[in-house]
């Protein structure tokens, strides 16, 4: 393949070396180009690339320099891209026409012209990254990724938009369409997961790049609208993005006025471009989004030369572009145009084609991106190949990032406590496990949203992630939980072996909720260190004492809900967080120092729920106790107490409940069998949903109220936490 | 008193008439000082008051000519602040001595020179609003509050900081310290308070000012930190902020740098004061917030000068002023000093008292301000009593939401329902229920979050809230879910008769459950009006429904989560919700058109759980069929169904279960006897909790995964939300 060896000597140093003439002469375009170092040998190779290859080539792998397709291509395409959109939605008699129709042309020329990817391997490590975070107009990307030949949206697919079943759903979802990075649609959070991309891709090059081997080199790409602009989390994350000087995140502000409720203007005239200045952004207007392409160009490639500062590209444009009557008004923003008004907008864009056609000449135009897409990866592979022989230790390192697959044994980092080990807090030992973990866990970062001294979470062997030190592995969020939570289901999906967490007392999770739900959606592996998970806490009072949080996330789909009691479950919810890529986990850590209890294991956390202690036999005990995290320990006094008193009593730890729903029927039986209906349960929160396993016959002790300001003790006393109150229910049930 | 009729003639216009010839010498001064428009009136009865009345007085009631109280006590008086908290903190050994430390200064120049109180009638309704955004350093409010005259806070509360029972929590609460106006500590939520509160003076002066009667005329004051700074809720609140152009809301923001997890240059390096010029405010910096009194008083002389836009200081100060080795240091954030390096700030400061000592000359400069404060209630009462005699009409109306009193028999307006009438999806319901309560509520005011034609928020007979037309009561909030919550918990806690309503769809609460749950604690009975309520939305997919929400709301304390059915349980879930003025109420209303079923009733809706339809006669159906929302229509029909059989079936309403469980066991046993455990519930939504209502022999029908793309009604069928399913069920419990 022609195509791949260009781009090898593209990427080879050593060719740069061999053409020093040409140097000089395309030096200055190079040095608006490319943002890493080595300005001088890319801009050669480029002198060498238009010399050898010729014009498509040059437009697909580094396009910049000019728009080398033919106009009309490019307005064609660009009009397919609308009636893709424009047909589909009117198919489904649902969905959002207006951001696709007023989005074409960038979205044209980012997936045309300048994004590298490889179409047949959507999961390529080294792409370009794009995220629609205003995902409801996600038929312009599907649209694209239909021009761009990948497979997971055929024609089929464009027909069968929102329809059960489909590839192409209301709003972009990484789990069902490959080519789709991030899961967005909830406004604000896709730009959020790009500053994570951002982040990860800064990262990994600072950590693993070589002077002479850039294997870790792609951009960012977002397309974000107004309701992205008002959400305070956009706020939290593009903040961070300045601070970190993501030079590689290019953000482009559908800036088209029209919101649901009509002209934004009703709710929203800040000046976005003077927010974004404070905010450490390079911005770039382009005022006719519809169809300034060599305006969008120059910005693009504007907003690359800049490389110590991420780019805000505010393209104005009409939502709705080309509806004769529907144009720039919320009409079109959330509804199919109607029969008639796609019959008028195909008369008024000049469009004779039946639905769902895409021309000859438009197909044949972005049928190279197959080729290219093969020989990009290819080349990469090589590259990849000789940096592993260079420097196999890095590349290690770097494959487990990329792969998802952990060093074998890493488990075994994880400490494990006797009941003589002395009594910690499982914030201090989660502390343990995250240092313990980030030697054998080369994709582990993370950090807390201004508690990292609370939370417990500083990696000790690292420095911070910083805007002049990103091959640090310790993030520091400020006090912009949402944010976090989105930056980090970013850092979870940019390659399978990140393993990000992020941390703040549990009661906050209120403020991450949004970002946390679509980890769970998402399949983002993030792991949530929330500590202070109770009353426990003291004197922060209600305000920061969690209640209903544990029942809250036990009711949502696809997240461990982990609370443990000690120093070995503590070390067990590690291993099933790390563990299980796809599934996000939130740990439930005390503040309050706890003994290590006889009976836990990291084996036993793996189910949920298991017995750390029983006197009884035959699976028949007088009474069951069943405690999580802190209030564990108070189950096993009472136990204590109980079995003194000649009673046969089981005491049960229910770290996770969703982790013993996946147990066998033998095993559940094992542990809560149907037969034993004295039941008594104790938590340091809302008793709502233990119904169910305590049974109608049992007892669920827990707190129904908001807490209180006093020393923790104190409130353990007065809520009626205590070893007593479960002895005195165990009797009443018995 | 001579400083009530001091007041009196400040308010009286007669007066501003008899002395014409002060008016021109002091009006360029008035000019600078006065929001409101009658500027040479009151320039001229200040001239009058500065004759007549006195020093100390003119200080009280409008201080910013000058700062006439010798600097001597001001000194004095600020490091009682200091030291107050810092005793505080240090018995306690517990709070953050840090903030009010630094924060003394400008806490004393507000609460000493510029607020208008009455510590006598913390609720007076025309005092000026100060809202501690930065919660954690509470112990600055309580010091003011004490040395002010509020009965919440005295010198047992101070030594009883943070502990079981006392009116000093560690955060400010509203519900346990009058002088409190919201409840803060979860940062950034007091600032969007604040917001509200401001909202609501500017809504409420142009609704029922008159030329002639001022009854509305305060202003809102606001501290916050770098935390509240950083979190995206202040964002958007400070965005709206801007957008109305709330000349009344001076916000003083504590620039020092520092928070938990060191200096904030770690995560924070935007330019605030570049975001709020964007944002629509006006800024000023305070260069030296530790003891520069003039420029503090400067600026918000300035700020007040400032009418159509909402000011933020910008204070730099020293966190932990005064401490020799703490200060500007995060470990005077959030930790007691410790004895030794108390003694070392005493030494340092000169403060050669006792603990909790407040010197004389101290307490007797700040005991004015209970006589004071009565003057300034009593000429109010005076001035609103002449209002109610000119304007019966307007007075009734603000009475009302002054007191929270409303109109004899307003729930009467409330719509009622047949079977007969047309089927209606429960948000338009929603809608006309809103319109009608508009007209009996003078308090309700309320919107969407740029959502109002899917939420159906609108009140037809009144325009938008917006900067020039403050007097409607639409509030168009943009995508902003977290500050529409925290602002409608300010409006809802400026004054007793306030309805506020927001809306967005019912999976985005998860975007504002930080400022729900602070509703539920600070008794703020605000109506969240939530549409789209589940699967039935349709082809928005997973991102947009919600599953695990109505759960997570039955877990939280106080607050309603009420899912009604058709037209009469809307009806009564607004009765629910507009009654209970100390707990809000979450709606979840459908999308979709739902038919009114016979036996639904405002009352029943009133008991929380309820039955509907029942062929059984003895309280002993063969089945009870429980449903809420939009699935008890599938209840229903699945009752009919088995009816038909020749079985005895009770179709339940479960349309609040926090209602239900504040129902005598009487009733819940005629509901639900215990003697009937063949029971079924439906709901499109997670199991979770449902196990308690349909004990361990019955079956809960939901769905206990993430939602689907897909037109609403091929989701219920392919997640088995079917009345066929119900059938299935009951008959295998039966």
């Amino acid at each position: 393949m022609a195509a791949s060896s260009s781009f090898t000597i593209l990427s080879h140093p050593k060719n740069s070396l061999l053409i020093p003439t040409t140097t000089a002469a395309s030096s200055r375009v190079g040095a608006l180009l490319h943002s890493r170092q080595r300005v001088t040998s890319r801009a050669a190779t480029r002198a060498v690339r238009g010399a050898r290859v010729g014009v498509v080539r040059a437009t697909a792998v580094e396009s910049l320099e000019k728009a080398e397709t033919a106009d009309e291509v490019v307005e064609k395409s660009v009009n397919t891209i609308r009636f893709l959109a424009i047909d589909a939605v009117e198919k489904a008699n649902s969905g959002h026409p207006g951001l696709p129709m007023g989005c074409a042309p960038m979205g044209h020329i980012l997936y045309d012209e300048v994004m590298r990817y490889n179409p047949k391997n959507p999961y390529w490590f080294n792409r370009d990254r794009f995220v629609l975070s205003a995902g409801h107009g996600c038929m312009l990307q599907y649209a694209l990724l239909h021009l761009a030949g990948y497979d997971s949206v055929l024609e089929d697919d464009l027909k069968s938009f929102r329809q059960w079943g489909s590839r192409s759903p209301g709003h972009p979802e990484n789990f069902e369409t490959p080519g789709i990075e991030v899961t967005t649609g909830p406004l604000g959070q896709g730009i959020a997961n790009a500053v994570g991309l951002a982040l990860a891709e800064k990262h990994l090059a600072a950590r693993f790049n070589k002077p002479d081997a850039e294997v870790v080199d792609h951009y960012t790409y977002c397309i974000l609208g107004d309701g992205c602009q008002m959400e305070g989390i956009s706020q939290e994350a593009c903040s961070l993005a300045g601070h970190w000087g993501l030079g590689k995140l290019i953000a482009l502000y559908d800036d088209n006025h029209i919101s649901i409720d009509g002209d934004t203007a009703i709710a929203f005239t800040e000046n976005v471009d003077q927010r974004f200045e404070a905010l450490g952004w390079h911005v770039i207007w382009v005022k006719n989004g519809n169809t300034g392409y060599d305006e969008i160009r120059a910005a693009i490639k504007e907003a690359k030369s800049v490389k110590d500062k991420p780019t805000l590209i505010k393209v104005t444009t009409t939502i709705g572009f080309g509806s004769p009557n529907k144009a720039n008004s919320y009409s079109v923003h959330g509804s199919a145009l109607g029969a008639k008004e796609v019959d008028a907008t195909r008369q008024n864009l000049g469009w004779p084609y039946e639905p769902f056609h895409v021309p000859e000449d438009v197909k044949k135009h972005w049928s190279r991106h197959t080729a290219e897409g093969a020989s990009l990866e290819a080349d990469w592979n090589a590259k990849f190949a000789e940096y592993e022989k260079k420097y196999p230790e890095e590349a290690a390192e770097l494959k487990s990032i990329i792969t998802g697959e952990f060093p074998a044994g890493w488990e075994k980092a994880l400490p494990t406590y006797t009941p003589e080990s002395p009594g910690d807090a499982t914030r201090n030992l989660s502390q343990t496990n995250l240092n313990a973990l980030a030697k054998v866990i080369p994709g582990l970062v993370g950090g807390s949203a201004d508690l990292a001294s609370s939370n417990m979470t500083l990696l000790k062997m690292f420095g911070d992630f910083q805007k002049d030190t990103p091959e640090e592995r310790n993030i520091r969020f400020g006090v912009r939980e949402h944010g976090m939570g989105a930056i980090c289901n970013g850092i979870a999906l940019h390659s399978p072996g990140f393993v990000p967490y992020c941390a703040t007392f549990f009661v906050f999770t209120d403020y991450m909720r949004g970002a946390i739900r679509i980890s769970a959606l998402s399949e983002a592996g993030v792991i949530y260190v929330m500590t202070h998970d109770s009353i426990g806490l003291g004197e922060d009072g209600p305000t920061h004492q969690p209640i209903e949080h544990l029942a809250s996330f036990r009711a949502m789909p696809n997240i461990f809900m982990l609370r443990p009691a000690d120093g070995n479950e503590t070390a067990g919810s590690y291993k099933v967080a790390v563990q299980n890529r796809k599934t996000p986990s939130i740990l439930a850590l005390s503040r309050q120092k706890l003994p290590h209890l006889p009976g836990t294991s990291i084996e036993g956390v793996e189910k949920g729920g298991y017995t750390i202690t029983d006197n009884s036999s035959g699976n028949k005990p007088d009474v069951i106790l069943i405690g999580t995290g802190s209030e564990l320990e108070i189950a096993a006094k009472a136990g204590d107490e109980l079995r003194k008193e000649g009673k046969t009593v089981r005491v049960v730890s229910f770290v996770s409940w969703e982790l013993f729903d996946l147990q066998s029927d033998e095993y559940k039986e094992s542990v809560l069998p149907e037969g034993v209906t004295a039941r008594v349960s104790i938590e340091a929160a809302s008793t709502f949903g233990w119904g169910k396993i305590v049974g109608s016959k049992g007892k669920a002790i827990g707190i129904d109220k908001f807490g209180a300001s006093a020393p923790a003790g104190k409130i353990y006393k007065e809520y009626g936490i205590t070893v007593e109150a479960v002895i005195e229910a165990a009797k009443s049930v018995m």
